[in-house]
């Protein structure tokens, strides 16, 4: 399954130095076509309003169903959105991101224990286990990685996309505009569309590796020179793109304050428990 | 950033055949070499014992980091762990899976909290936000991104990879193994290792998309025909792995049968508690 030999290839560097802007791992990286692919990747908020191509979503949903589902369950499943006025009003749920308006098409990723609930109720088994937090979790996860190989599929087809959390401030109202049955909730949306070249994106430099992998132990110390390089690299990014130069540390702190500054997302727990969810 | 342009492929409805055995859907898709990646995957559960090249956990880690963060907030880790006693440990915790203790490598994908509650502590800042279920979710959907991401990177490599979530059968052993502190947990490893040759892995059939990709709305009934007919798949599967032929459906309703079908599973709730996490 190689796709290319891993060579010491001139795009690696650049690559690199894009993605940890300047903070890249010292020793040597392996570099193929793919691997080029996923470190170029960079959120897309700016869309024109062109169709895709026909085809496009089934070939997104077939990549994501290719990805590993815990024991093969497949808890998730996917509402593909492309109507005008349901996109509007899902960019009014999500806060106002009017690109969710703008793009032609929005994926949403269900936690879907819905379908197992259905089954079981059809063959007259118990479900017990299905209300556990350890059932929506498996669902959450595998529809996080059915959903970053379509992200995958879609960048390779020239397609742009950004994942919008903030379908979470508001996930009964969400559910209700998809007909979501008990026991199902979307977990976050993906804008799918083609980027407007005049309002290019940038890479988002990341964490220096020394705060993000660990070698057979985790420990909290060795992070915080990593973390104190990378704050500088993030207001460095800011001013690069026009933004405030707050750093990253104090948007990571705004965040966390309080419950408030989670934006309707305090009540997760509880708007889970309304749409079914155990979560015991 | 196409890498290819997408056209009929001749191996496009092979790809397809094998992802559905048969089941596949009937509109035109969109093939390129990343997408044909993408469907082949398989989950390798027999490695060769051999060494992995110089360079590999960065790259995939690189590779992981490449993947979208909510808000950019990066609350995951990695721990690679390499160590053979480590490993066998590891297998025994996650009920004895053989292939973590013979692959050369497993990386434990950590929900991290530990690294921002420790930012907070430093600037005296406040940090109740981080103790809500939300939280975790962002962290745990976050690594599931990441992960899948260095999936893709290392099956680019001729590399196998299998996910492991029976680590959540014991979190707090898990845990202890690899000196996680406060409000960090394994979320699921991902074994990484050269496929064994002699023993290769057949790519798993998927629910028809019938079942799994709705448009505009969601819906229950349409799904059940292809219910039906994914179970007879999988039982032809089955068949031909020389399993049991119990098909799909019977599988689902024994793993939501009961808490006690969890595997240790039903009590993540309290582990996670004891590790740190608010879950509010």
């Amino acid at each position: 399954m190689a796709l290319d030999d891993p060579i010491a290839h001139p795009d690696l560097h650049a690559a690199l130095a894009r993605r940890y802007g300047g903070d890249e791992p010292s020793g040597p990286l392996l570099w193929n076509d793919v691997i080029g692919h996923l470190l170029s990747h960079r959120s897309i908020r700016a869309y024109r309003k062109d169709a895709l191509p026909d085809g496009t979503v089934e070939t997104l949903v077939a990549a994501a169903q290719s990805a590993a589902s815990s024991s093969n369950l497949q808890l998730w499943s996917v509402v593909a959105v492309a109507d005008a006025d349901k996109r509007a009003q899902l960019a009014q749920l999500a806060g106002g991101q009017q690109h969710i308006a703008h793009a032609p098409l929005i994926l949403l990723w269900i936690a879907d224990l819905a379908r197992a609930h259905h089954i079981a109720a059809r063959s007259d088994a118990p479900a017990e286990g299905f209300g556990y937090l350890e059932s929506f979790l498996v669902a959450s996860i595998d529809a996080a990685l059915a959903a970053q190989n379509a992200v995958v599929a879609a960048e390779s087809l020239g397609l742009g996309t950004v994942y919008i959390g903030a379908l979470r401030n508001r996930p009964e109202d969400v559910a209700a505009l998809i007909d979501l049955p008990p026991n199902a909730g979307v977990v976050f949306g993906l804008v799918v569309g083609w980027p407007d070249p005049d309002r290019p994106a940038s890479i988002k430099p990341r964490l220096p590796q020394a705060a993000v992998l660990h070698h057979e132990g985790y420990a909290l110390e060795p992070q915080q020179a990593a973390i104190d390089s990378y704050d500088a690299t993030s207001r460095i990014f800011q001013h690069g793109q026009g933004l405030p130069t707050v750093g990253w540390i104090a948007q990571l702190l705004q965040r966390g304050a309080s419950a408030a500054s989670l934006n309707g997302r305090q009540r997760l727990s509880a708007a889970l428990k309304a749409l079914g969810f155990g979560l015991r």
